[in-house]
């Protein structure tokens, strides 16, 4: 009666080689042509699918039973974690996307963003050991010396140390200017730190030999604002002359949270008083180092959302399939149908799916821009990416809520049951809408900076790319294009009429960011339907996916009325 | 840090007195001519305030903590739980609908709705024990001879006792006539009752001297499906000579269930053993007689939606308030402002009370259709209630649960830490969307049973009963007519397509009841402007209340666009 899970490796591959070609990319860069084709990217899929289908996954409802707990400042997570997590690691895949000149493997986003995905439907709160290690990485890739790197990222890269980001102080929240956590330079060239911080993800466990702890502080010589914070390594053990774990810091975990989900997720109060620290990067600039973990994370947001609706609607469908009840054909009293009949069932399930395919199809595009800015310096690519980040983490966790919470619903007051794992799939993918930048904030930032900063200009060549695509003879196309028109032409009358009110961009953020997620969904579907002219699948899953094509077109893409009507004015 | 309460006593007043003028039909009807005017009304709204906003509300998140624990057949609910339920009872608020003719207070239903509201608001899981009373008093008034009205009612009426609505069997679900439970007849008219019930409401628990099971079960002869099932009287101590709790019947509690939420309400597996019953009503009628409890039940689960919701805006709004983060008008980098002056922040809030002032208008309006078919005998008060009953359940807690989360994602990383209580209401409410018949059945039953059954005739009178009210001198007018209009359209529409495809009126059930929902929260929104010129507020209030109807007829109503825009075809 668990919540099972398969991982959806056929759709990965289908998104991967048939619909947006990432092969093509590959054999552009040598540094990737060397080492993968399809056919390894496949193997790399199937053994990453292994250990979250039967190790982490099968036991993630005891994860959220067990929970973490505090004794004395040291930080227990489930018995199981250690195993799934050196398994984890031993496989490999902790250092998967990291810089292979420091042990990394080098691997692409688009196939770090599906072990992402996979982990999520597994379980979230594990995903998050690793997934915060991975974050801090490309931050330490980007800003560290080549001392500091040699000397943390190949403990990172095998997992045998985790990290952290440390941001959130408790009267400022998001609001990172407010911060008080305080760095006073030593005269050996490191840093005391002191202050407190909240809601750091992983910041005290019990699963590796060391937490590498970044953290946001000021300066004396500060300016006010967000402009006077820098970034530190705070190491919990400081690396003695060997590497290896030395002297314990002075920081400690003062408590841990008790929350609506991911409970074996270790959400802590971390207190620095006056550890050592290292400067990451330039002084006073430490907010753009963070952005770049920041960013990275919000990608993986986006597959929280994705993993937990895609394990929901698996459970879903099956459920639908076993359950008899109700009469739709048959007129025997005494027989009852599985509810899969009933068109109400059908309409929740086709909602999940149509949206799942259409999220693994949309992330892996996003992924595909940041590969191509990564590899291959290409400018659009980073620019698409930066455009679509925001929508990937809050559109995407919206999505997830919506499909868990239709998840849950199809087993009926089974789906209100601890035992059956629907309910927790509920509370585990909610915070993915609040953390790392609440989805309000995404949409201020897709709308303000995204969009606005440049007046449309990337967003606008965006929708040209997409009409230039577009092929009038796939089905479905004359809906797309007549919204993406409908919506250039409000984007235009929005930043018109922002000139005179400002406020109307912030006013309006939150739909505009939604309208364009619905419009991009519906971008992804026709990608999707055009790649299956070539694709090489069974008759059966081509049909499936027109058939959510056509459900997307029909009943998903027409949200987007509401929102064009609330915002023309 | 907890979650607090208040109850919205003026709003409750305004419902009641300016907008629906409950009191021109209670000085129709001489009953409540006698006992009740406004000033009385609003006596014992305040004294029902008291109890949950200074007892039980307080103490809501000890009872999610608490939860029930099953030893030996015994239920055990959370301690505080014994003063909370003696305080409800001795306040006569058990009884408060009740026949007064064997105790009850004899009050309407435009009232009890509201008393729903507070304790929702207050504490979900405990307002079920006396819920659950009061929905089986209703069943036993209608169906029950006098001899068993005088043996139960007085102890149920005065909370000495409460009772129980035992439906649903593990492998049928909603679909009734999949039953098994049999009860056979014995010699001295009495039968015994076999049989297992899964997820029983207060089925086991400590806060009184017995328990009354209402339990569905089918004779020996009955015919098979749903028209052989019968209703019994099945008390957990048999009533001795003297109307005492006698002899142990031969029924248990199995196991309580582990939830999502409303951990305080015990859900038990019921089993009976030979149990013996009492014929309740006509052999094989018995559930039309359960369903005067279900219809009864599913008003009460829409107080829930906006119970929770209720709560989840004033706290929202408080927090709002109170959070210093971000600048908006303030240039200072050192100086935050409540974060209230966000936009995004306002549309959350706007939407949560802009949907409450509707529901509690909503099912004022319903309630009253309630009461004049009661003590007026009106057929038309008794069809729009039929027609209405549905929305109530199914979009009121759609929307509680759409409120909830809003409310909870105003709080930001606090708003997932159960130590504020926000993430208690979205768990706590998101049962209402399931139990009682779960939304899809509600939308099913809204379109085939009080829509298409009767070809529109009693919704068509509706929309021509607001069309004849509307005055179009009130702001939003036009907005509303035009979607009535539009929605008249379709559901003839609609039910001429179902004569050639009879599936469309199940596949466009949940959208239809929906975008009925919509117009109707738009009606009372009008209702409530109209009142407005009229009503004795401050002028702030006033003021308040135009801003939440702007911002529905700008943003909210507009979510009937795509509702159309998706069945239109």
């Amino acid at each position: 009666m668990s919540s099972q899970y398969q991982a959806p490796l056929n759709d990965m591959q289908f998104q991967l080689f048939d619909v947006w070609q990432v092969q093509q990319h590959w054999q552009q860069v040598p540094a990737l042509a060397e080492q993968l084709e399809p056919e390894t990217a496949q193997a790399i899929l199937q053994e990453a699918a292994k250990i979250c289908e039967q190790q982490i996954a099968p036991q993630s409802q005891l994860a959220d039973q067990t929970g973490v707990s505090l004794d004395q400042g040291e930080v227990s997570t489930p018995e199981h974690y250690k195993a799934c997590y050196q398994a984890w690691c031993e496989g490999g895949w902790a250092g998967f996307s990291g810089d292979p000149e420091y042990g990394g493997m080098g691997m692409p986003k688009v196939l770090s963003m599906m072990l992402d995905e996979m982990m999520c439907s597994a379980d979230i709160a594990f995903s998050l050991y690793p997934g915060l290690t991975a974050g801090a990485c490309v931050t330490l890739q980007q800003y560290a010396s080549d001392e500091v790197k040699a000397l943390y990222l190949p403990k990172l890269y095998s997992g045998e140390w985790s990290a952290t980001m440390c941001l959130t102080e408790s009267h400022a929240g998001s609001d990172l200017g407010l911060m008080r956590t305080k760095a006073e330079p030593q005269t050996d060239g490191s840093y005391r730190i002191s202050g407190s911080k909240i809601f750091i993800t992983a910041g005290e466990h019990d699963l590796t030999d060391n937490i590498i702890h970044l953290v946001l502080a000021k300066l004396p010589d500060a300016p006010a604002g967000s402009r006077g914070i820098s970034l530190f390594i705070v190491p919990k053990f400081l690396p003695d002359a060997g590497g290896k774990p030395g002297q314990r810091n002075a920081l400690h975990c003062g408590s841990v949270e008790h929350k609506m989900g991911i409970h074996a997720s270790a959400t802590c109060v971390m207190n620095f008083d006056g550890a050592v620290g290292y400067l990451l990067g330039e002084p006073h600039k430490g907010l753009a180092a963070m952005f770049t973990m920041m960013n990275y994370e919000r990608l993986a947001m986006g597959s929280q959302g994705l993993g937990a609706a895609e394990r929901a609607g698996q459970n879903a469908l099956a459920y639908a399939n076993d359950r008899l009840q109700g009469r739709i054909t048959e007129r025997d009293a005494n027989k009852a149908e599985p509810i899969i009949r009933h068109p109400d069932v059908q309409r929740m399930l086709y909602t999940i799916q149509s949206l799942n395919e259409a999220g693994r199809s949309f992330s892996t595009w996003v992924a595909l821009q940041l590969d191509k800015a990564k590899y291959s310096g290409d400018v659009k690519g980073q620019q698409f990416a930066n455009l679509l980040t925001p929508i990937a983490k809050a559109f995407m966790t919206d999505l997830g809520l919506e499909c868990t919470v239709q998840a849950q619903q199809v087993f009926g007051g089974h789906g209100y049951i601890k035992e059956w794992g629907m309910e927790q799939l509920v509370r585990d993918v909610r915070i993915a809408q609040i953390y790392e930048g609440t989805n309000g904030i995404q949409a201020a930032d897709f709308m303000l900076r995204k969009v606005a900063a440049d007046n449309g200009a990337v967003l606008f060549s965006l929708f040209t790319d997409i009409g230039n695509w577009l092929d009038p003879s796939i089905q479905w196309h004359p809906q797309l294009a007549t919204y993406v028109e409908r919506t250039r032409t409000l984007t235009a009358s929005l930043l018109n009429r922002s000139q005179q009110d400002k406020a109307v961009l912030a006013e309006f953020a939150y739909d505009f960011m939604t309208l364009t997620g619905y419009l991009l969904y519906g971008y992804v579907w026709l990608k999707q339907i055009d790649a299956l002219q070539h694709a090489d699948l069974p008759n059966e899953v081509k049909q499936q996916k027109q058939q959510l094509a056509a459900f997307y077109f029909k009943k998903i893409l027409p949200r987007a009325e509401t929102l064009l009507h609330i915002m023309q004015d």
